[in-house]
């Protein structure tokens, strides 16, 4: 197994297990992190594992996210199952060790519709669509602003999943919904989760072209 | 359209959708996102937004901020309308989808004075007074600080937000005030929140030339 | 008036304006910003201050800061009064704003100590001391950690609003407590929130000489 | 005593004195700080520290984080014995100060494992782990990532204190244990705050080495 596929497998754990760890923990002692701890542990995860991995993988640590560089060009089409294979696997990891943690707990962090379905379908392609817009966008900045990339993404993951998570569980990453809800048993709306963000990161890739400078967003800025 | 224009839309969109949208989908589940978090949301969508189609536009996201980057001679004259056009675009789609799925939500995240109106009126001109001033002198900064623009602009919008919100809603943006306002038909005192972010531009151009170094606020530090 | 007395001025009146205010706007509505938010609007305009008005006057806003710096030969001391004196306007303009909105408001944001008053005095001491030390620091290391100064000094006001607030106010500057001290004519304990931020400023001086490399602490990095 | 060991015992004191404190003192105003400002106050206080102290000594502020740099080959072993008697010193002097102000509180901030211990000691490896890992990752990154190694590594600190605090305390530091169980009597799992961190410390090296770059683990990255 190579670097780039262990750093994207230690990355997504450590991004599942603090992230659906936190909505665990939470359940096991109530009101003491919340909603807003919740969602702040999402942004920090990611930001510190996008320096703590990207130098190797790039630190997509999500399918959509990987399906998204690969459609603008950015990444040969060699390198998407295994980057989602190897995410997956980091998950599901992550999913086990709360399992083995908590063996009670009834969903395991997995994200659910709250409302309406459609809803949580929207709102998930929306996030991930301005996700992968962002990422494609910093990823091709200039130097200073590229360095400050981790501390974007990470915002606006908190961001992200500060409003959106009430209704649809802020997933925008099959990965992160897949290994708690297949763990946990908690399968229902999983199919939301798995096709939006998808969806999400294909729309996102020619609004990105329409809006940035030409070549930008495939990593070609002129 | 041009780049620029899709840019300020695309940016206002996401602004408005997140922002406003954390109040509308707080009211839909009571407790769980909460003042401090609409007030992160706001700040954290502009820290990203900056970056994200900074490199095209500039990012002003606020027709406030268009006013006075014009009259501090850092825009021409001929952009003013269109910019604010695109803007208001993003913002009444933005408002447009949130009512789409919140059609009885009584002001779609619409800012309103609590207290007297002439509380609400001196915030929303003292806010925009310090977030044009900020802008200014952030992005006439050396490079690195320059590169710390998005950072910078985003905390005092998030600060803004936290302190303000209770007294006026901590517009300071008549794009992000007028889109809900029409579309929820909530327009009472909609005037203040045009007229006072207008009036803060216009007030933080000649603070901004009694303060920072000469040429500095015109974008030609010595 | 020079341009770095008015950006002292200006700079504390943007401080204590919305940090008061944060106090003074949740007492208002309760519960609303709550110690948190209170404790982060401090530290965001910290932050932004730092960015927006230290390239004129190197934003002290506090006099302890503006005495730490001079007792360890970084400004002339005939600079002292002058900035303390600008500081204290910013702060007497931002107090008298919140008092014509909340003339009823019975402290205006005044600290007063929680528990014995010799804890305040110790944590003023202490919580200046490091801030002192810190500005000492930060201001003096290689230009990229120099260019993070503003995050790095707003994070630390953040931090120490947050933990000592609920003892002793978290002041560390005596223009941020005379201020509304005086204008509310909340006048109890108000030596503390003077002599206490002075006494720190004194001791950080030698305590950075002890731990920084030679000339550190005076600006000149060997 | 060298400014370096000087650094750590000043650095430490700060880290737990800030972080303890919160502790300590939202026990004395239930409600107001919160679990969610606990964990704020040790990120941040972590960020500022590894800025103002990092250019002398490194910034450990820990114990497990001097023997994995050193398991690492990053330092060497005759220094990791002062190191640890430094930060020892720096949090005994802190719960130390902790305990005059407030003697009658029970445990003084000291961690202790909430339901089963194994939980905490797993949790504990865990948290040790990622830490050591990231620090290994980014004092090896390209210059502008390493400048950004404080705001890191901070939130890190921030966000695995939110989501494993409710748990085991997130300790990750036998320095920041011992001293508050020591000095209050409150050693009950004392051993697992000793054995998990460096425990993690030891399991981090070798995770570095399989997924950086071949030799950027020991700081010299090809």
């Amino acid at each position: 197994m190579s670097r780039r596929l262990l750093a994207e497998s230690f990355g997504t754990f450590v991004l599942v297990f603090a992230g659906t760890g936190a909505i665990v923990f939470d359940a096991a002692n109530p009101g003491k992190i919340g909603h807003l701890g919740v969602a702040l542990t999402f942004g920090l995860v990611v930001l510190v594992m996008a320096y703590a991995v990207g130098g190797v993988s790039g630190a997509h640590l999500n399918p959509a996210v990987t399906v998204g560089l690969w459609l603008a060009g950015r990444v040969p089409g060699r390198r998407v199952l295994p980057f989602a294979a190897a995410q997956l696997a980091g998950a599901f990891a992550a999913s086990g060790l709360l399992w083995a943690m908590f063996p009670a707990h009834a969903t395991l962090g997995a994200t659910l519709p709250h409302g309406p379905p459609w809803h949580a379908f929207v709102l998930e392609v929306w996030l991930t669509a301005v996700l992968v817009f962002v990422v494609l966008a910093v990823t091709a900045a200039e130097p200073p602003v590229r360095a400050l990339g981790g501390v974007i993404v990470g915002a606006l993951i908190a961001l992200e999943a500060l409003f959106a998570g009430p209704i649809s569980g802020a997933s925008m990453n099959p990965a992160r919904s897949l290994a708690p809800a297949l763990v946990s048993g908690s399968v229902q709306h999983l199919w939301i989760y798995v096709a939006a963000p998808l969806l999400g990161a294909a729309v996102a890739v020619p609004t990105c072209a329409l809006i940035q400078k030409p070549g930008c967003c495939k990593g070609e800025c002129a």
